[in-house]
């Protein structure tokens, strides 16, 4: 794996020397939300104070709406007054919120500074902490404004994941099942053995996302496997104006995308079972009361979209899903097929 | 020089089928300023129709306190309520706010879409369009976010540039005479024979310009050298409030410069009096009232300062400038051996 992601439990507290291989600088800003900063945020200070860099702090009020351009803003001149130079580090200590708005601030504070990601939930650990991926949402839709930076160095605590609420930890597992579904089947098998087996689902999960991320940061290609369930997932988000989770939205995505690929002769009955079991095993929510024709209409203001053209990941069988570009139309009787099913 | 620039008199009204070569999509989001849009958006819109684009145009009110966040916001939505996808084009019609901001714009709005510029001022055109740097200004500074994003096609129409008011040409001579400080010493000849030579100076300096960008995109050595008198020049022009014009500020930042290096022994007296001269002729200031110690209070916030030191850029000789890193009061030392010269 990367050699800049570095995975152990309790490393937490020696994230500031992990860090020091990869960044240099005098000073370090960490940017957390405030119910993370006041359960990790110490821990974090003393082990950068340690590793010889002054200490800032940028907290802002934890959930999805603070991810916007205000609050962006209000981060960048927050850099700018404490004189944050090219050389120095943002420290993003959170989940995926705070790492894609810390990220994109790093990405273009000064046109880019260093970004040390200290992901401190399930899904920021197995997905938005690796790859670069970062943005803020726009009143439009999410992730609308955002840029690719790999960060400079990922600091994965699998840990710090235990104390989260079940539904957040939830949350996360639709990404690790997202990891079975299209890119390796024998992960279903750790997921079963959960939670003995967290550091090596996180590690397996990071390292297939690694791998897809080196061939393609630019996701044009193979990284759109990892839309997986997205495209309909971000659909459902958006059409319950972000109330409800995004790994529920996501889990939903992928059942649908599921029925749609079996009844389509696209998937065997039994590939889709074994994501739609283990969905359900999780709490997860396989089906959505919106109408397909509803969904629809966010379609058009999909990232992905390209013309009248979308690239759907289309399951072939247990670990294993395929890109297929199909018309607007085509996407929509997807939907209604999967939605029916 | 680089294939993707285009430098014709009177291209403008072929611009749609230039960039056509080096962009694809089916819609083309004009951004441009009240006053260029009035002057040149027509004309530029039938081109782009022509060449198979829909056109859409998000024009705001002219003036560089317009590139800000808040701007940059209205714009993001606009591009997403136009369902612009990543195939589309944006194409930044104007000055070098207009490039700056649509360009910082076209960088991020879904991590990045197609982007083509086309400069309407000298300043833009010798300067900013070329080369990929994108911003806007925080209340902290000019600049302070922003992307490296080379556009995919600059289509520079000399002819535009005639029918700016005096006062914003000369503002693009101090860009200009930079190039021939630092770059190439010959190119003072073909200065003092403007008008006549408009096409041939423009010309010389986007090729330097494309150059040393070609060399290094990041801004992490040679490129520094387009700095010259910017350090300087961006303090005076932040403790003026932005009410000077950036090509005055950066004419004083160079005159400072110039005389503090002869005074330093590091150029020849004939060597500053050169660009002294060309300055003057020009109009520009190589004088400011703003003291020393004022302005040196800026360098603490300046995007290049890395740590304790920052990387001056020191004349040598008549077309050749050198890179020298110093600690924050020999630049201090600098600017006083300059301003009192």
């Amino acid at each position: 794996m990367n050699p800049t992601i570095h995975i152990e439990a309790g490393c937490l507290d020696n994230a500031g020397a992990i860090a020091r291989q990869f960044v240099g600088g005098a000073l370090a800003a960490i940017v957390s939300d405030d119910t993370v900063f006041s359960r990790y945020g110490s821990r974090l200070e003393a082990s950068l104070k340690a590793a010889g860099w002054d200490v800032v702090r940028f907290v802002f009020p934890h959930g999805e709406a603070q991810k916007n351009l205000a609050t962006y803003g209000e981060l960048l001149s927050f850099l700018a007054e404490q004189h944050l130079t090219r050389t120095d580090v943002i420290f993003a200590l959170g989940g995926g919120v705070t790492g894609d708005l810390a990220g994109f601030a790093a990405a273009t504070y000064l046109r880019g500074v260093g970004l040390v990601q200290i992901p401190t939930s399930l899904l920021a650990c197995v997905d938005s902490s690796v790859g670069g991926k970062t943005a803020v949402d726009l009143p439009q839709g999410k992730n609308l404004a955002g840029a690719f930076y790999p960060p400079h160095c990922v600091v994965i605590d699998p840990a710090l994941t235990h104390s989260l609420p079940e539904e957040t930890f939830r949350d996360g597992m639709a990404e690790v099942i997202k990891y079975a579904a299209t890119l390796d089947g024998s992960l279903y098998e750790a997921i079963d053995h959960l939670p003995q087996t967290l550091e090596e689902v996180i590690s397996r999960c990071v390292a297939l996302k690694d791998q897809v991320v080196a061939e393609d940061l630019r996701d044009n290609g193979l990284r759109q496997l990892l839309n997986f369930g997205h495209t309909f997932g971000h659909a459902i988000e958006k059409q319950a104006d972000y109330t409800l989770g995004h790994g529920a939205c996501v889990a939903m995505g992928m059942a649908i995308m599921a029925r749609a690929c079996a009844a389509k002769g696209l998937c065997s009955p039994a590939c889709r079972d074994r994501l739609l079991r283990t969905l359900t095993a999780w709490k997860l929510p396989t089906k959505t009361a919106f109408a397909p024709e509803t969904l629809f209409l966010h379609l058009l203001s999909d990232k992905k979209r390209r013309g009248q053209k979308l690239t759907l990941v289309v399951l072939r069988e247990t670990g294993r899903a395929e890109l297929t570009p199909v018309l607007l139309e085509e996407a929509l009787d997807f939907l209604k097929t999967g939605w029916e099913a």
